[in-house]
C-alpha cells in the first residue's frame, strides 16, 4: 500500500495530533455514562463495549505540540462544547473518487465532505460530463479527475484517489466495487450492498484478493444517537430486549425514477428503506435472526408500483426470543421511527432513521416510585455521511477493518432474500442459526 | 320492558333537560372541524360521518326550564369550557349490578360511576361476602344488594337492576353473560367477549333471545382521542390509509393471577392487551382483515408463561392493502402506542391503549412549503368508563344497539383464534372478506 | 363545635378506615423518591419537609376491618395504581354550602364533589332563584337547601352545612366570608382573599373570633405536579434556586363580566389570573419578596379594559437574591407557564395554572456527560377543587390548621397592593423582610 | 474598492450561478406559506414583508449554464431537499481576517466558514503566535497571514483580505474596528458592538468614513428559527402582539475569564447574554421601547461577580402596549427560551438562543373547534454563523446594506445603558419615542 503509506506517513511534527484524530473518537459514548432507570453503567465498562479499540493507543504517538487548551467558560453543571478535533490540511487527507452523480452525492455526500477532518473529493465518476463539470467545480475538483463509467479503471493510476464512495444504482454496486478493488482502491459502498448474496460474495472476494477495504455505508451505526441507543441497550439500563418496533416510510415520486425499477434497485421499499429497521434489530441487539415472516402489498395500477413492491410488513424473531416487527414503505407519508422495547424501559427514535432531526427518548418507571419518566436525551447532531466517511479514512490510516464490512452487507442481503420468499410462500422462513456478529465487540467505530 | 319503561319515562317537568341528554353527546367531534394539513373538513360532514344519529332528535322534546346559559367568559380565540351536561338524579339513573370485585371493577369502574350522568351501582355481585360489603358501603350499595355466584338469578327480581356489567375472569364471561341475559338484563361485558368464537355466539342468541342489549365494553371507542382519529382517518386528512404500527405491552407480575391461566384467561397478552391494537386496526379503517400472520414467543423456564404467550408479533392484511402491523406482551415494559399511516400524514397516540393521558399528534407536510409540521391536539381528557357506561344506559333508554354490540366482540374473537392457528402454523392465514361493520357509518357513540 | 363532633365522631367500626383517610394522602410525594440529575433524595427527608404531620398518626386508629389488599398485577418494574382510598359514606361527609352559581361553581366546584372523598353539597346560596333550583336538582340537593343573601344568616341554624365555599365577585369575599364566621361556620374561600388587606385583616379576625376555620382555595398548593415541584426545589435537585419566569394571561371575552368592573374585581389580570404566579413565586421558594417592580398596560378604547389594568409586567425579588419575572395579561392567548431556575437545572410547568393538562419537566446536565437531559414526570392528574375540599374537610375533621390560612392569602393581597403601587409610581417598592411562612415545614396538605 | 471589485467581478461564464447565489436566499420565508391558526399567509406578502429585496433580480444575470436539476424523488406531500446553492469556488469568496482567537473563533466560526458559500478564512489576527500557527495550519491559513495586534494596520496591504471579523473582549471591539475600517476593511464585529453608545457611534463614523460596510453579528436574525418567527410576528397570525417572555441565562465557570471583568466586558450577563431576550424583543415587534426598568442581583462573596452582575431581570415597554420580560443570568443553569404572546396565539422556542438545536412551536386556538393545538415546525438546522458570513459577503459583494448594521447594535447599547440606570436608581427609565428601525420592512437578510 504504498500510496497510502506515503499519504499517511505518521512521521513529522504533527504526530500527535493526527494519532490522537485517528484514535478511536467515541465522544458520546466513552465520555458519557449512560443515565437511565436510576442504572448506574460504569463508564469504562460501556468504553469497554462500545467504545473500545483493539490496538493499544500508545502505538501511535510523538512529540507534537500540545493541542490547544481552553479554560472551562461554563460551571461543570453546564455542558460545553469541547475544543474540536483538528482537520487534517487537505493535502495530507483521503482522497476519494464519487463513483454516480445522483441526488445522494450531490446533496448529501459532497457537502458532507466539508465536515470530515480526514476526508477529500478529489474525481467524480459520472456518465453526465456537464453536470460532472459543475459539480467538480463547486469542490474544487479538477476537470482532469473526472471520469465516465468507460475510463474507470484509469483510477488505477491516480495516486490522489485512495477510496472510491460507490453511489450509483444498487444493481450497479458489485460491478463497480469490484472493478475498484481491482483498480487498487478502498471501497465504501451505499446500502443496500447489492441485489443479490451472490455479488455481496463476490465484493467481498474481490477486495479481500485485492488486500483493500471494503465498507458498506450504514450511517446509522456512526452515528452518536444511534450510538448511544446501542449502548444503552447493551448496559441493561432497559431490562432484557424483548422487541423493536419500527418503520421506515415515505412516499416516492417519480415513476420513473430507478428505485422503482427492479431492474436496477432488485426490490422496492425493503433494500432501500427497510433495510434500515431490519439492520437496526441486528446491531441494537448483536444477534441474527432465525425467523423471518413478511407480508407484501402494491397498490394496484399505481404506475410506481407494477415492478416493485409498495409496502412490506415483516417480523424477525431472534434466538434470545427478541422479535422486531418494522413495515416498510414507498407509499406512505414519511415515518422513520423505532421503539425498543426492554422488559424495565423502552427507548424511542422518532425519527430514527432520516439524514437529520434524530431524537432520542427513554421511558422507564423511576425505581423508588410509582412514576413513569420520560427522559429526552439531547445529543448534539453530527453529519452522519461525515462521521462514516472519516471513520473509514481512520480504518484505511491505521489498518483497522471497518466497523461495518462486507459480511454486514452480505447479512442483510440474505435476509432481504428470506423475507421476500416468506411474502411470496405466504409462510415463516427459518434461518440456520449463526452467531451475531456484534460488531461491537470487536473494533469499535471511530 | 316494564321496569325501564318505569324508570325511563320521558313525561313530567326536566324532559327537555333529558332530551338533551339522551341525544347524541359527541362533544368533541360534532363540534369541531378537523385541522390537519390544510384540509378543511366540512364540520356536517363530520358529523354525518361519525356523530349522526338515525333518530330524529325531535323525537323527544318537551316543555323543560331553559338550561343554564353562562356569558363567555373569554373571546373567541380562547377555549372554554361549556357548560357541563346535568347529571341526572340519582333515583333517574340506570341501575348496575357489578358481578366480579377484582382490580379492574374496584379501582376503575366502580369509581368511574360518580363521573357518569345516567348510571350508578346499585347491586354487587361477588364470590367473597366480606369484600363485597367493604365495597358496596364505600358507594351506598345496601347489604341486600349484595349477590354470590350462586343467587346470582335472583337478580331478576330487582327492579333496580336493569343492567349487569360483567368484570369476571375471561373464560366465565359466557356463563355470566347468558345467565344474565336469561334474567332480563341488559348486559355490558369486558373484553375479551369470551374465550371463543363458539361462546360469542351463544352469548349474542341469549340476549337476542331476551329481548335485551349486549354490548362489549371497549372503552376507547367513546374515547375522545380515538373518536377524534376516527374522524380524522375518515376524513381524508392524512390521504389514503396504507397502515397501523401498534405496541399494546407491559410487565405482568404475580404468576398466580388469572390472567396467566390458559383455562381462565383463554390466552395470554394478545386477548387481553393486545386486543386494544387489533380493534383500533379494525376501528381506524371500517374494514376486516383477509390475511393475517403472527409469531408467538414464551421465555423458557418463566414461571409467568408456562400456560400462555408472553409476546406475539403479528400482521393483519386488509382488503384495501392496509396491513397493522402489531406487538402485544406481557414481559416487556408499559408500551402502548400506535401510529396510523397514511399516504399524506400521520397520526400518533402515545401512549393510546392506558385508562388515561392519551394524547395524540399529526405530521403532515405543510402543504404550501417544504416544511413538516407536527401538531399536537390538545382535547380534555374525560374518564373512559364513565363515557362507556353512559352510551349504553343512552343505548338503553332511548332503544338504539350500542356502537360496539355482541357482534364487534365475535370478530375480535375470530381474529385471536386465526392469529394462534397462524402462529402454530408458521404460515398466513386467510380469512373470508367479509364486509367491515364500520360502525361509524350507523349510530354513532353517545 | 358540637355539629362537627357530632358528624365527625371517630368511636365506631369504621375508624381505622377514616383515620387512614385522614391521615396525610400526600401520595405522590411520600412514596416517591425524587429523581433529578442523579440526586438521590431521600424519600424519608422529603416526607419531613413536605409531607410531614406534626400529629403522631396513632393519635387516631380503630378496629377497623382490613382494607381491601390486591394482589400485584404488574412487575415491580411497571407503575401500578393502588387501592383507591375508600371514600366515606354520604351521610358522614363534611357538608358544605355553596356560595354563589357563576361558572367556577357550575363547571368546576360543584361537579368535584363527585371526586371528594369527604365532602358533599348540602346547600346553595345565590340571587336566582331559578338557577339555584336547576342546580340543587343535578347535585340532589333538596329545594329547601337553598339560601339567597338576605337569608344567608339562616345558615347559622342548618346543622348539615359545616362549613362553606365562596365563589362570589372578589369585592364581596370580605363580607360573606366575615357573616360566614359569624355564622359558626368553617369558611373556604376563593382568591384572591379580598380587594384590600384591611378586608383580610377582618375576615381572619371574624374566623378566630368564631373559632372557625379559614382557607383560601390555591388549589395548586394541594395539586400533584405543583407539589412534586415543591419537593424538587427542596431538595436540592436544582441547586440553588435562583429565578421564576412565569406567565398567566388568557384573552377576556364579555366587557360586561364583573371581573372587568374595578368595584368588583378591585383590579384586572393580576388578581384574577396574576395572582397563581405571585403565589407560586413564595411557596416555591418558602421566602417573602422584599422589592417589587410592576409595568401595566391596557389598550386604549378597549371597552374591556377602561376599568382596570389588561396587562401587568412584574418582577420581585427575594432576600436571597431570587428574582421572578411575571407576565399577566387579560389581552394575550391563553399562556400559563413557570420556569424555575436553579444554578444546576430548570424545572417547567406548561401548562402550570389551568384545570388540568398540567405537565412538569426538569432539565439538567447528566453529571457523567456532557449531554442535557430533559425529563418528563408523568404524574397522574386529580381534581384540583377536589383536592383542596378535601384538605379543607380534613382539616376541619382532625382540628389541623389548613395549609393555605387566611394569613396566606393575605400575604398576597399585601403584594398586589405594593405592585400597582410600583406600577403607579414607575419605582421599585421596597417591602419589609418578614420571615417566609413556607408553609412546608409545617403540617403538610393532606 | 479595486481588490473587491476585481474579485467579484460578475463578468464571465459563472455569473447566472452566481447571481442566483448573490440574491435572496430566504428559502424559508420565502418558499413557505405561513400555516398557523388557519390564517392562510399568502406567500407573496410574506415575501414582501421579509424576504423582499429592493434591487431587480434582473439586474445582474447572464449566459452561464444551466444549474442542476434533479428529479423529484418524492410526492409533492412529502418534504424534499432541494438543489443545494453552489458554492463559490474558494478563489472567488470572500477573504476574511478573523481578529481573536479565542473558544468562539475556534469551535464555532472557523468551524463554520466550511458551510458558507461565499467566504473562506485567509489571515489570523492574535497576540498568541503558537496558537495562532496551530489554528492557520487546521485551516489552510498561511503563516505570513498570521498578524498581531502591533501589526495589524499591516492588513491593509493584504489584497487577499476584504473583511475583518472581531471577536475580541467587548472593550476591543471599538478600537478594532476603527483601525480596521481605516485599514480599508469591511468590518464583521461581534455582539454587543461596544461597552458604551459613544464608542458604538465612533465605529459607524469610521466605518462611514472609509466607504466600508459595518455589521453587527446578530447571528439569530439570519437563522431559520428566527426568520419563521419573524414573519409569524408580522403575517397576524398570532393577532395583535402583546409581549415577550424570555431567558437567557447559563452558569459561568472560571472567575478569572475576560466576561467577568468589568473592564473587558463592560458588564455581566446583560451585555453577553441578556442583549439577545433585547434585541428578539426588538426585531419580533419592529418596535423600540419607550419605558425600561431592571432589577440586578449578585450573590455575595462570590468571586465570579464581585465587578460585574450575575442577574439582571428587566422590562421593556413599547409604544404599542408591548411589554418584554426578560431574565438573563451567569449564575443559573443553561436556560434559554422566549414566549411571544400575541392576542390570538403565542409562540414559542425552546432553546431560543444557543448555536444549535432550536425550536419552533404555535400554540393556538382551532378557528372551528373549541381545543387548542400545539404545532412544532421542523425547520432544517442551519449553521448561524456561516448564514451570517454568507449575509455578509453578499452584501459586500452586491453593495447592499447589511440587516445588522451599526444602528442596530448602537440601539441596543444604548438600552443596557439605560437599564442599568433603572437599576441603579430603582426607577422606570423613560426613553424617546424614536421609529423603529423594523429592518424587514427593508433590505431582508440573503
Amino acid at each position: 500500500m504504498p500510496t497510502a503509506r506515503k499519504h499517511f506517513d505518521l512521521s513529522g511534527s504533527n504526530v500527535a495530533a493526527r494519532a490522537s484524530m485517528l484514535a478511536e473518537d467515541d465522544g458520546v459514548t466513552r465520555r458519557s455514562l449512560l443515565r437511565t432507570s436510576g442504572v448506574a453503567v460504569v463508564s469504562s465498562a460501556v468504553g469497554a463495549i462500545i467504545g473500545g479499540c483493539s490496538r493499544p493507543s500508545t502505538a501511535i504517538a510523538g512529540d507534537a505540540p500540545p493541542p490547544i487548551k481552553l479554560p472551562r467558560l461554563l460551571a461543570s453543571t453546564e455542558s460545553e462544547t469541547h475544543e474540536i478535533e483538528a482537520p487534517l490540511p487537505p493535502e495530507q487527507r483521503l482522497g476519494f473518487a464519487i463513483v454516480g452523480l445522483g441526488r445522494l452525492s450531490i446533496e448529501q455526500i459532497l457537502p458532507a465532505f466539508a465536515q470530515t477532518k480526514l476526508c477529500r473529493p478529489v474525481a467524480l465518476v459520472s456518465g453526465h460530463r456537464g453536470k460532472a463539470e459543475q459539480v467538480a467545480s463547486r469542490y474544487g475538483v479538477a476537470p482532469k479527475q473526472i471520469y465516465d463509467y468507460q475510463s474507470f479503471e484509469r483510477l488505477a493510476d491516480n495516486e490522489q484517489v485512495q477510496a472510491v464512495y460507490i453511489v450509483l444504482p444498487n444493481s450497479m454496486h458489485a460491478e463497480y466495487s469490484e472493478r475498484a478493488s481491482k483498480a487498487g482502491k478502498h471501497v465504501l459502498c451505499e446500502k443496500p450492498m447489492a441485489v443479490s448474496s451472490a455479488e455481496c460474495q463476490r465484493m467481498i472476494e474481490a477486495a479481500k484478493s485485492a488486500g483493500k477495504k471494503l465498507m458498506i455505508a450504514y450511517r446509522l451505526q456512526y452515528e452518536p444517537h444511534h450510538r448511544r441507543l446501542i449502548a444503552l441497550s447493551r448496559s441493561g439500563a432497559l431490562g432484557k430486549l424483548k422487541g423493536l418496533l419500527a418503520s421506515n416510510g415515505q412516499n416516492q415520486g417519480d415513476p420513473q425514477q430507478w428505485r422503482l425499477k427492479r431492474a436496477l434497485a432488485g426490490g422496492g421499499a425493503l433494500p432501500d428503506v427497510g433495510i434500515y429497521c431490519l439492520n437496526a434489530a441486528r446491531y441494537l441487539t448483536g444477534e441474527e435472526p432465525i425467523l423471518v415472516s413478511a407480508l407484501t402489498h402494491s397498490t394496484p395500477n399505481d404506475p410506481r408500483f407494477s415492478e416493485v413492491e409498495e409496502q412490506i410488513d415483516f417480523s424477525l424473531q431472534f434466538p434470545s426470543g427478541f422479535t422486531a416487527s418494522c413495515t416498510s414503505s414507498y407509499g406512505m407519508h414519511n415515518s422513520k421511527m423505532l421503539r425498543l422495547h426492554g422488559e424495565r424501559g423502552w427507548a424511542q427514535m422518532s425519527p430514527a432513521f432520516p439524514y437529520q432531526g434524530l431524537s432520542l427518548e427513554v421511558s422507564t418507571k423511576h425505581p423508588d416510585s410509582e412514576a413513569e419518566v420520560v427522559e429526552q436525551l439531547k445529543i448534539p447532531p453530527k453529519d452522519h455521511f461525515a462521521l462514516e466517511l472519516d471513520h473509514f479514512a481512520r480504518c484505511i490510516m491505521t489498518g483497522r477493518e471497518p466497523h461495518t464490512p462486507g459480511q454486514e452487507g452480505l447479512q442483510d442481503v440474505k435476509l432481504i432474500e428470506a423475507l421476500y420468499q416468506s411474502a411470496k410462500e405466504r409462510r415463516v422462513v427459518e434461518l440456520p442459526a449463526v452467531a451475531g456478529s456484534d460488531p461491537f465487540r470487536g473494533p469499535a467505530p471511530g
